[in-house]
């Protein structure tokens, strides 16, 4: 690494959109996870695909690590910056390039906000599906790089499910295209790859995203329960009855007095969970389909269901859900959101367990969270400035995430691995599954040097945090043991 | 490579599932790309996953190639075996292990059949989405394989789009577990990748795939067209009108003759091209979708528009399309079946391409397709026996695959590379990217075993099959100038 020579060509090359004062870095010390904070070396800011070119190669000739960004709103850390390493922004390559309407795609760069798309093609009865909850402000390349989710993914897929094609970069300075306009691709499939690969693989250049025509009539149905096992039963109702809502939210007791007391959106303060149900299609499908959610809603225990079909009232009621991350954060000085998996048919089982654990772990916490994905973000509500909270916080999370991996599903959902998931994913998968991982990136980038130390532990870091177990003929790591 | 140990510990392992005869072999030889033959050096027929293991052990210990086969009904030689290398069948671990309602997927073994899963969640009011057109036969680990698609993945997606979870193994005899039940995958997305991999990364020992629920209603509808343009257009005006029918595809005058002479489905015989679109949801719904792709039909000229509300009627209007490849092959001794995508906005242009190529060229062609996808099927006739002819059919094809990639689609639709289109992909990528497939193929597999020689040509091959040209900076292989 020649630190020195590259600053130089660097400086040469982008002048001012270089950043190497500790005042211009501050806002690039961390990304949506907070508690990690680190100064980089130097933060670039490339205003087109040539300059993000000549970047690499000089980061190549002088092997200089590289982390991508896009919005920084991820939240697993993805995007830390590194001491001895560039950060590189892809903020400033916003433009939308082309709406294809004949080929139901549109071609943006990575850093166009996601909502922007949805904005720009609404005047043709069109959107673009993915909506994550800082879909305001995050970019399409850092959905890309998080094979971001939402409350829609439910009905239209998650990212991966609605980029058809991508043009992205490799350190060497390749350009490759992947897939386009045209539905199927063939041959390995790096357009899937590359969503999700949390920047390790490539930077990625443009993105040709799905359009999905906006659907004609809407509702929002609330159902109001007694119990987390009801909520969580009429979720798997519904779902196995095969009706595929647009959302399907779920939020516990304390998540529900948390919004109602932030923005009064009329939700039930008695009940022990609600369930928000979005449905679309025709107004008779839409019709059709209150009908049925009412009768799962009622067959599993709700005392009460209302129905909004006018968009102020829809929307009355999602502000409650969509506010309920800033709500609960006024409990409590700090909260850790949880990111974890499981079969939707375990729903009631682990709310139960994690609301015993909450006790044990004597935290608080408020549940809400993409019940129809069995995407569970539990928060963990605390307080940093009490000695030895923090560390308590870490382990009941730990704890969360191999309950997840015990019923069968994964320890992130949609919100990536980053730094924050290293040590579950030892958890996840056994040491040859991880071994494939490296063997994969190696294939990307022999160097290892775009975003190195994320979204894949080393096997060492896995021994380390916890015991080498032999688990049906092959090694397996878990640190399990330790709580 | 040591064939005889290997032999040896085979047949102690297999017995009468290990066929050395040549006779026995014989069925072995090719798969649905029959122009290509060779006899395996042994086939192996396991009956369940530890031999499976046990196999590919000994495959492993003596350097055995591998080439895996599900129902071999695949049209670009995938399967197609090796004169030194074993071919392993998975026909045999064909049970449907699970059927879990619940989370709305099956978990099933490699050699299960397409329909067969449908047929298990029928009572249920479930289906397996995609529907290649050999799907009574074909197996879902070959689905896999190939990233198989069918009439109705315009909706409903290809293979990729409804896995949710793979188990596969590596040469070493590692056994990964990829995804599950629950929706959102995270880190590298090997699920997506070892979709359409063409078994040259893993063997697929079991599948989870995702059940969508029986539309309540159905309606097909034939409109009739003048000219191969106006029903072009058609399609893309359908689909950029923002529907999105369950499935749309489209036959020229020689296809429509050929289909209506051996089933008589009522196709009008003077249309110069006719679309099928099945539209499927509630009854409403299909009602709505069914007045605007009337007007659709009607706007670009079609001069007769059916419409099939009854299954009767239904059957009737698909059974032509089903069998107009079969109808097709009664008009030549022989036709060669194309594979290519285009996006959709281009499709009159290209098919009046074709045209005019045929005229040039001397052989017919007839066009039947998925239309709604951009991907094309036209069926080449030609006489093998006639000196040369098959020379020019293969001429003939490379020109339209050419096309496919001149307009920004791909040589390959949903029928693999394979061994057929090795040289195709060499037009559609630059030597920087297969060098990356090489890369990826070797992070699974160093040694190369596992189907080797099939779908990434080497670049000798590409240099030897064309000129090497300078394209955007960038090596790009092309053997588009031989004609």
């Amino acid at each position: 690494m020649s630190l020195e020579p590259a600053r130089a060509e660097l400086l040469s090359l982008l002048g001012p959109d270089l950043i190497l004062d500790s005042a211009g870095k501050r806002p690039y010390e961390t990304d949506g996870l907070t508690a990690i904070r680190e100064e980089p070396w130097a933060v670039a800011l490339p205003r087109n695909r040539e300059t993000v070119l000549q970047i690499l190669d000089i980061c190549h000739r002088h092997q200089i690590p590289l982390v991508p960004r896009g919005a920084g709103t991820g939240l697993s850390g993805g995007a830390r910056p590194m001491r001895e390493g560039l950060l590189l922004s892809l903020a400033r390559l916003n433009r939308i390039l082309e709406i294809d309407l004949e080929n139901g795609v549109a071609r943006v760069e990575p850093g166009v906000r996601n909502l922007a798309i949805s904005e720009a093609v609404a005047k043709h009865g069109l959107f673009y599906a993915p909506d994550p909850s800082s879909q305001i402000a995050c970019s399409i390349g850092g959905n890309v790089a998080e094979n971001a989710g939402g409350v829609h993914c439910l009905k239209y897929g998650l990212t991966v499910h609605n980029v058809t094609g991508l043009v992205y970069a490799t350190l060497d300075g390749t350009v490759r295209t992947i897939g386009g306009s045209s539905v199927d691709p063939f041959g390995f499939d790096l357009r899937a790859l590359l969503c999700g690969s949390e920047g390790l693989l490539g930077i990625v250049l443009e993105v040709t995203v799905k359009l999905t025509p906006l659907p004609a009539s809407k509702a929002v149905m609330l159902g109001a329960f007694h119990s987390l096992a009801a909520a969580g039963n009429t979720v798997a109702r519904i779902i196995s009855s095969g009706l595929i809502p647009a959302g399907l939210e779920m939020m516990d007791k304390r998540a529900i007095h948390a919004a109602e007391d932030f923005v009064h959106a009329g939700y039930p303060r008695d009940a022990a969970a609600l369930l928000l149900c979005e449905l679309d299609g025709t107004p008779e499908e839409v019709e059709a389909d209150r009908e049925r959610v009412d009768a799962c809603m009622r067959s599993e225990g709700a005392y009460r269901v209302d129905v909004a079909t006018d968009p102020a009232a829809q929307q009355r009621l999602w502000a409650g859900r969509k506010a309920a991350f800033p709500a609960v954060g006024r409990l409590a000085p700090d909260y850790y959101c949880m990111d974890g998996t499981i079969p939707r048919s375990r729903l009631a089982e682990v709310l139960e367990t994690i609301d015993r654990l909450s006790g044990e772990y004597n935290l608080p916490v408020a549940n809400v969270f993409h019940a129809g994905d069995g995407n569970l973000h539990p928060l963990i509500l605390y307080d940093a400035n009490v000695p030895g909270e923090l560390e308590r916080v870490e382990a009941f999370g730990s704890r969360i995430l191999s309950l997840c991996v015990e019923v069968g599903g994964a320890v992130s959902g949609e919100h990536g691995v980053g730094v924050e998931k290293l040590g579950p994913m030892c958890d996840q998968f056994t040491s040859a599954e991880l071994e494939q991982f490296h063997r994969l990136k190696a294939a990307f980038d022999p160097d290892g040097m775009m975003n190195p130390g994320k979204a894949i532990p080393t096997l060492a870091r896995c021994v380390e945090a916890g015991g080498m177990h032999v688990h049906s003929g092959e090694e397996k790591f878990r640190h399990l043991e330790r709580f």
